[in-house]
Formats: structure tokens, sequence, C-alpha cells
């Protein structure tokens, strides 16, 4: 070949793979307990999300969800390259820490505080080192009623912050869940219910509340590169 | 006697009742846990309330401690015969709840939600069979953090609430420290911290919440006739 | 009437008296948890003890069941008067402890070990100042595991052995079904199944477990004057 | 050089190494909980274990303590590289599993046994991943009664048998204090004391405790090649 039968043969290689990476599409895998595992059915925030883009006409995003009921922590970390990092994800949205606080009182085998932040960080650490972004997501309710006065509100507010400052300190985009629950129960749960306004059983997202964490992860991915 | 005489005694007999009725003090029994039991000590909030009584002197109250560590509202209710009715109080202040909801976490006893009621209804009914009044007081904080994110801040709103209702139900003065120390702790903790602002551990009230309390304490207690 | 008459008429009374007191069937209360709840279900252990009478010719007997699910000792204590006392029975068959020892686990509001004997001996009192018989029964089972296995057996033990010392103490009739059970599960249960010999889930009574606590109350029970 | 020069360099130089192999110490690493922690202090049951081994004359070992007050199985995994791997052990001694269970009861935070299985299988993984071996322990007790009346002993004796399991599944050496402290006690535990035969509160090694388990570690240790 010649040198210039070369370079032609080069650029349209180049384009060839520009093309075909501007085609393929974002892996955005939500990586979570129970709620997340509910996400991918017909009416689960996954579903709603992929709803949310087909409509725009968005379709660079393929999403997938790896939820599983029960999931603390460390269980996310014990399966993490099965489940996650096996998969070659874009973007991993972590949505966990409603077990680990929960599962202090129904089963005795909740997460200590710091053993929390270690594993969440080791989670971040290693979806890192396989090259995808991370979303951080902290736990929306324990009940829902809206004056504190959830049994597990304390503790569901002790580890949302320290989500947040893992957030803070990674600089790493976060869907403050928790933060956004709590104001949305205040202008919209006049009788103060502890279920029944976004989820159906003070935990699990109800219709309304699959559609409206949709739109707030939405908010949030739309700007992760 | 002639009748004459009769009535000239009477009279006087019960001038005489009058005035030992008038001069009798209140016995105020303060009725509760661990927090209670270092009230009686000499900066606790029973002693420094004697001390306010003192200076302003106002002697028509007789303060008594019957406080015990550890004590749930069913200890509490164990024990009413022997420290509290036999004494023959004319007021008593109850002031339960740290231990009910803190024993979930630390020994696995805490009290239900709807025992703690019944229990504390039932408290209440023996010492008005008894012809004292009651005080009711809502448990003051576990952590001093001031935006809700004490491990057991929900379970404490949820209890408070529950003695909040029943001083409303049965229209009994009460004395909402649960309340009254959540809005000071945002006036006058700046730093979040979780102790050292009331408290020296959290719970246990330092020189200045005994001082706090003891005039929280008076507020209310001045008023029950 | 003559005094001669008097004579007749009152051993004639007397006669028919106790032809009555003869006659008169001994009202034997269960008072426990779910597992007496279910204790009067057409398969209950209550049931089979009538039909265990019956065929026996034995009717001297009314038996009843006042069992409540997830009861603890306290909530015996607390229903006492309303479920028991007033139904003025001639034997109290008290079987209580399984949900004081797992609540420490499911909901974090078991009973403390020395409440739940200060309770215990609190209704036992209050069943002998209405002159019936009480009758002691240990908690049988949280799993049917016969190598000490089971997560809370170290805690049954305890608490059974509370109602063993109190049975010792007062000299009264003891049903002890956790030895009983634990002999029963080593030489019947050779693969150490944590369930289906003589309960269903562990807890609650199957076919042949309400069967054997049937045949195990009357051991006890027939002794009882 | 010649090719026979050659020769005999690398005959003597194999010669050095091998001998300096001979004299090198095993590095025996006991990676646990407080009990560990209190084992290297002068008379913890390492330091003890040292003075046996140099009374009879054995100098083959070098044995060093990794112990943390408060660990669970998963602290163990998350400082396992830094505390033990990097030590470059021989052999690595792995005594955990009091906290896993305690915490259930004391902070809510125990360990689910599906999942201490899970961490405690992937240390051992990782430790032979570093080329050295494994010794597998049992938690001792969690009080001292002898008829299984401690209030954790089923779960406890859950725990040791899920240790047990992977020993016989993985072909490790064992020291099943759990079995040995149990025969123990059944012994020399008369009184049915809960502390004071081996412990110091029902947990902590007392002195002939550290002497006790000093004697069984070398028991299985001597034959660990």
């Amino acid at each position: 070949m010649t040198n210039k039968l070369i370079l032609v043969f080069t650029f349209f290689a180049l384009l060839l793979m520009y093309s075909f990476k501007a085609d393929k599409k974002k892996k955005v895998i939500f990586f979570g307990d129970s709620i997340t595992q509910a996400g991918v059915e017909p009416k689960g925030y996954i579903s709603i999300l992929k709803d949310i883009l087909a409509k725009q006409g968005i379709n660079g995003y393929e999403l997938a969800g790896a939820g599983i009921g029960g999931n603390k922590v460390y269980d996310l970390y014990l399966r993490l390259e099965d489940d996650v990092i096996s998969q070659s994800p874009d973007i991993v949205v972590i949505w966990v820490g409603v077990n680990d606080v929960w599962h202090k009182r129904s089963f005795g085998t909740g997460t200590d505080a710091d053993k929390f932040e270690k594993f969440y960080r080791a989670i971040i650490k290693k979806i890192e080192a396989a090259h995808a972004k991370v979303v951080l997501v902290t736990p929306a309710t324990i009940g829902e009623k809206n004056d504190y006065s959830n049994e597990l509100d304390g503790d569901l507010n002790k580890y949302s912050s320290i989500i947040r400052n893992i957030a803070a300190d990674k600089q790493l985009p976060l869907i403050d869940l928790r933060r956004i629950f709590t104001d949305y129960e205040k202008a919209n749960n006049p009788s103060n219910a502890d279920r029944g306004i976004l989820t159906a059983d003070g935990v699990h997202l109800n219709d309304k509340g699959n559609q409206f964490v949709a739109e707030q992860v939405w908010t949030v991915l739309k700007d992760v590169k």
C-alpha cells in the first residue's frame, strides 16, 4: 500500500470507530435492594424511566436493574463483581441504606454506621476502577410521616448524611431522595399518614412513588457524562 | 356542754383544721428513670428547683425524687405503690420514655408503643385513684443533634406523641421537654453536636441541662392546684 | 318449725349443696399467646384435650382458651381481669414466654428476665386471690433443632428456668414443655430439622404437636384438685 | 566463568537458600477480636503460647496478634490486607464470631448467618491466595453456664456450626473452642456460674482461660506444616 492509501484507510477506520462509539448506548445499572428489584417491573421506576426517555426520543441509554430484596451495603459489595462489574456498565446508580437501618430492628443485623461508609466507599472504588461513573442515592423513607416521628427517621437521616458526605467528598452526583421525600411529605401529606403517599407500605414505592423517583433520577442522570 | 359551747368549739376546730391545711405543704414526687435519680443530687434538677423556690420564698412544696436508673414505663408501674402511692403525694410528675425507646436497641427489651400507652394510662389511673394530681413529661433527648439525625429521634418523637395525646385526652398538665429541647437545640447547637449542650452524654443532664429542666418544670408545676 | 324439723332440713340442704358442688364442672382457662389462640381451633390442643376427656367419659371439666397472638407476660397481666378473672375459673393454665424472648429479636421489645418474673408472679398472685388454682407451663420451642443451635435456645432455656424456679418456690404444678420437647427432639428428630416434627414453623404446633401437648397437659391437669 | 564454575555456584546458592529457608521462622498471625487483642498482653494466650514454646525449646515460630475489640467477620475482611496479608504470614489463625452474635443484641448490628459464611470464606480465599495456611477457631463462649441457658448459646452454637462446616468442607485445621469450652464447663462448673471459670466476664479470658486456650491452640498449631 502507498502511504496515501494508508491515510485514507485510517481516516475511514477512525470515522467508523467514532460513529460506532457515538452509537453505543450508555449502560446504566441500578444497583440496590427490593425497591430496585421492583423497579424493573412494568410499573417500576426503571421501566417508567425507559418510557420517559422513549417519549422524549432519547435512545442513548440502556437501563438495567440489579436489585435484590433485603440487600444491605455489604450485600452489594459481595455481589458487585458478578452482578455489576461483569456487565461492563458505563454508569452505576447505587441506591442502598434502608435495610442497613431497618435490619437493626427486624433481625438485629443492621450495618454499623462506620462499616456502612467503609463498604460504600469500597464499592465506589471498585466501580471507578472498572471505569464506570457512579451516582449516589440516599434512602428515601421508612414510614412517610412528615414530623420525624417514624420510628427509624433518626437513623435513616444519619445514614443519609453519610452518603451525602461521601458524595461531597468525592464530588459525585447525588440523588438525595431522603431530602426530596421529606420535603414532598411536608407539602403533600397533610394527614401525616405513615404510608400511601409515595409508598405502599412506608418503604416500597407505589405507582406515584415510582413515577416520582423516575423523574428525580433523570434530573441527575441526564447530566452524567 | 351547752349547745352554744359546742358551736364555739366547732368553729375553732374548723379554723384550726383549715389553717393546718393551708400550712400543709404540697408533696411533689418526681417519678422516673436515671435522669430523675440524678435529679436529687446536689446539682440535680430537683435540688435546683428547691433552690429556686427557696430564693423566691415559696415554701408550700415538698419535693422528692423517685427515680431509678434504667426504668421503663412498666418498671414505674410495678413500683408505683411502694415508691409513690405509699408516700401520699399531692402531685406526681411522671417523666419516663427514654429507656422504653433506648432499650430496643441496647437490650432488645424496649416497650411496644401500644403497651407504653397502656401502662402509662394505668399509672395515671392509680395515681388519680389515690387523689393525687399528675403532671406528664415527654422524654427530652437521646442525642442532641438538631437535624433529626440522632439514631433514635424518630422513635422518641413517636413516644412523645403518645404522651402528648394522653395529656390532651385527659386534660393533664404537660411539660413537653421533647419539643422544648428540640427547639433549644435548633437555636443553641450551631455545630450540631450530639452532646454537651444540655446533656453530658446525649441523655443525662449536665449542669446547664439540670438548671434548664428545673425552670421548665416550675413553669408548669406552679399552676397545678 | 321444731328443732327436729330444722335439723332434717339442714341435712338435706347440705346434701343438695354437696351434690351440686360435685356436679359443678371445673372451669379451666388456658391463658397464653398465639399457640393457645390456635389451641381452640378444631385440631388445636384444647380441642383435642376435650376429645380425650370425652372418650374417657370424664365430664368434670369445662375447657376454655384465652390466647392472643403475640402476647408476652405483661400482655397477659394487662388483660388478666377482663379475659380470665371475670370468667371465674377454677384452674388457670399459664403458657407464655415465647414472645418475651422472640420479640427481643423481631421487634426489640422482648421482656427483661427480671420483669418477666415480676409480672409472672403478679399474675399468679391475682389468680390465687381470685381463688383459682394455677398451672405453669414452660415455653416449648423456637426452632426444633436438637443440638441447642436454634438461635434463641439459650434465652428460651433461661426463661424456662425462671418459670421452673417459680413453680418450685410456690409449689405449683408445672408442665415443663421446654424439657419435654427437648427430650422429644433428641429422640425423634434424627435429621436435626428446625421444624416439622411437633411444629409447623418451629413455634406453632402441627397436628402431632397439638396431640402431644394435649396429652402432656392432661398428665398434670388431672391431678390438680 | 566456565559452565562448570556456574554449576558449582548455583549448587551452593541453592544450598544457602535452602538452609536459610530452613532457618526462617513460621510467622503465625492470630486474627480476631478483643479476646485476641488481649492475647498479646503479658498474661494473654499468645504470650503464654510463646512461653510454652520457649520452655520446650521450640523456636521455629514467630507469633503475632492482630486482634481489635468489637471486630466481626466483616471487620476482619476489611482490614485483612493491611493487618495480615501485608505482614506475609505463614499461618493465620482466624478467631471470630462472638461479636457477630453479640452485636445483634447490643447494637442491632450482628452479622446475618449467610453473610458470616460468605465473608469467612472470602477471608480464607484471600489468605490462601497469599500462600498462607489457615487455622479456624470457633467462638468459645458468651456466658459460662453449662446447661445451654446463656442467652446467646443457641446462636453461638449456630455460628460455630458454620465454621465447623467450612473447616470440613475445605479440609482446614480447626480449634473447636466452642465444643472444648462446653465440655470443660460441664466438667468444671458445678455451680453453673455464668463467669469466673475460664472467663472474667463470660466472654474475655481470665488467667486460667488464657492458659487453657494457649494449650488448645498449640495442640492444633503444632501439626500445621
